[in-house]
């Protein structure tokens, strides 16, 4: 933790969040979830998508882009898939929604599959995908929005970071999960380069101009990971959810026709009770988690990672709080007094 | 094309193919199946997955590691999901009965996912997304096989370098069709490159001894695509195939304890006519084609690429003929003499 972080225990934290969510409209139960999913990102290192989106989200609901009031509804009932109208529904209520919504067809027919039109910031969606792997369901979430990354051999945002998890119950750690953007790198790790002065690993970036760089003050939007392959799969995937819910994002935004933040998002559960024995299915993970641990390292005395491991790493934080960087706590503080809201205890 | 390929025809090089498999046992149907997939993929310039791999076919079809005359069967039957029992069935066979079955299921239940064990080897996996977007739906192929790519932070081995392919209807021509592999480079093009005395484009491959490099000649395995991602994605879709389906690939061949070719599948649909109108679907994916086609391309006078298009401009094959290199052709013809097949005319 660097000196100047500020920390905060993880129950306190979350009641903050809960009380900072109550204060601009949600409802008790929405605000718990919101505050969940946030902390759960800061409890795994992943701070970008932790509670230093607070103060965006906060404009978001005086806008009107994100809504804390509005509750997501299915829209369409399909058997084995689902559409659900979030409204502009907090991400982590819509998303939360879907998931529950994709294990209970997943329940009837093995598969679920839900999409969620006019969703807000969905935040970590490896938290959606962990939620099916806690119920012994195999979770897949994705998130879709705006042009935000390079399209391969565009010097121009054409599609979207479009993070994918998928989790399954089973392994060393009670679950794998895989947590990945479509780009070669995250817009948060461009972020934090910059902020520290550092250069970006390579040359991964475009700045707004669309030449190339490797300079993390000038990247304007990441390259997408595997050139075509990252482009590629983040245009299909606006395909298969956007597209097909009556909600594109990416060719509106391309023709000027629509601004501001929007979303849309998949929640997919796959049953292994009706393919398998649940018990005999973690066993077989545990096994395989095992052998690829077993692997030999690619550097002497190395450790060789299964998916979510390096995350599990920063779960000391359970114990000795979130550490807050001081200019993230400030802009915290100032969100929280113009909600009439109480900071939380600081820890030791 | 160069000097040492021999060129034929396209019908007449489906019609050798037909009659190699059927001189192999396979049913008229099931040979012309393989076969069209074969010649799918070296019409799309994809020449790793087309006709030179028939020796090797014959190969496994005499060692009984594939089974010309197995027919897939439905073993579970999920409602929107089912499992398809492939009998070490030809891969072609096997994943265009699974990808039949998962339009069937989608018909039904909006969505089909329809996992296949006891497969051999898919090739080109667009082929069967391809089939789904032909009969207006969203397809999804992904082929797991036994370890030939490294695992990230490890120097072997570990997983596979599983192809991903999602196609959609609509578009400039016709379809959008992504084709991927988990892996930095295809094992084809690192075939390709050593053929060649090249150097690959990169440090994208480790050595037998697990040694990074970018020496063709030297490469055994390719990198993962992005480090972590590919690696990670790879082992999460072994997880919910293979050992989902009491048929996993990876855990017992890195126990040493299964040796020999072995591949599963998911052939996936989603029905648009269940969420959308189609013929609205398709002028959105025609729209969104154009967006990106109209962004600022990375090169002056370049051009920006669907995912897709290069392989259809190899489409001139289909006029011309199918390029074979010299060394492929003798190959080829070993194995018709040996099967009491006649080679297929020569084009010009």
């Amino acid at each position: 933790m660097s000196q100047k972080d500020i920390r905060v225990g993880v129950e306190n934290l979350e009641q903050f969040c809960i009380e900072v969510f109550v204060a601009t409209g949600f409802s008790a139960q929405a605000a718990r979830t919101q505050a969940d999913v946030l902390v759960w990102a800061d409890l795994r290192g992943v701070d970008s998508h932790g509670v230093m989106r607070i103060p965006r989200y906060v404009e978001w609901l005086r806008s009107g882009a994100m809504r804390g009031d509005a509750v997501p509804e299915i829209a369409s009932d399909l058997g084995a898939a689902g559409v659900v109208e979030a409204a502009q529904a907090p991400g982590a209520v819509a998303m939360s929604f879907a998931m529950n919504d994709a294990m209970e067809r997943a329940r009837a027919h093995a598969i679920g599959w839900t999409l969620v039109r006019h969703t807000t910031h969905s935040g970590a969606v490896g938290y959606y995908a962990a939620m099916a792997a806690r119920d012994q369901m195999i979770g897949i979430a994705v998130a879709t929005s705006r042009p935000n990354m390079a399209y391969h051999g565009a010097r121009a945002a054409g599609v979207a970071t479009t993070p994918i998890a998928i989790a399954v119950p089973g392994g060393p750690h009670g679950m794998l999960l895989l947590d990945m953007s479509t780009s070669a790198l995250p817009i948060g790790k461009i972020r934090a380069a910059r902020a520290k002065g550092e250069p970006l690993p390579g040359i991964v970036a475009l700045t707004a101009d669309g030449t190339p760089t490797n300079d993390a003050s000038e990247a304007a939007f990441p390259l997408p990971l595997g050139g075509p392959k990252g482009s590629g799969l983040s245009l299909l995937l606006e395909c298969l959810t956007g597209v097909l819910i009556h909600n594109p994002l990416l060719e509106p935004a391309l023709a000027g026709s629509q601004k501001g933040h929007a979303q849309n998002g998949l929640a997919a559960a796959i049953d292994i009770a009706a393919f398998s024995g649940v018990a005999d299915f973690e066993a077989q993970i545990v096994a395989l988690a095992q052998s690829i641990k077993g692997l030999p390292p690619a550097e002497p005395g190395g450790e060789v990672l299964l998916p979510g491991e390096p995350e599990l790493r920063e779960s000391v934080r359970r114990r000795d709080g979130i550490p807050i960087p001081r200019k993230t706590w400030l802009r915290l503080m100032e969100t929280a007094q113009g909600l009439g809201v109480s900071p939380p205890p600081i820890a030791e």
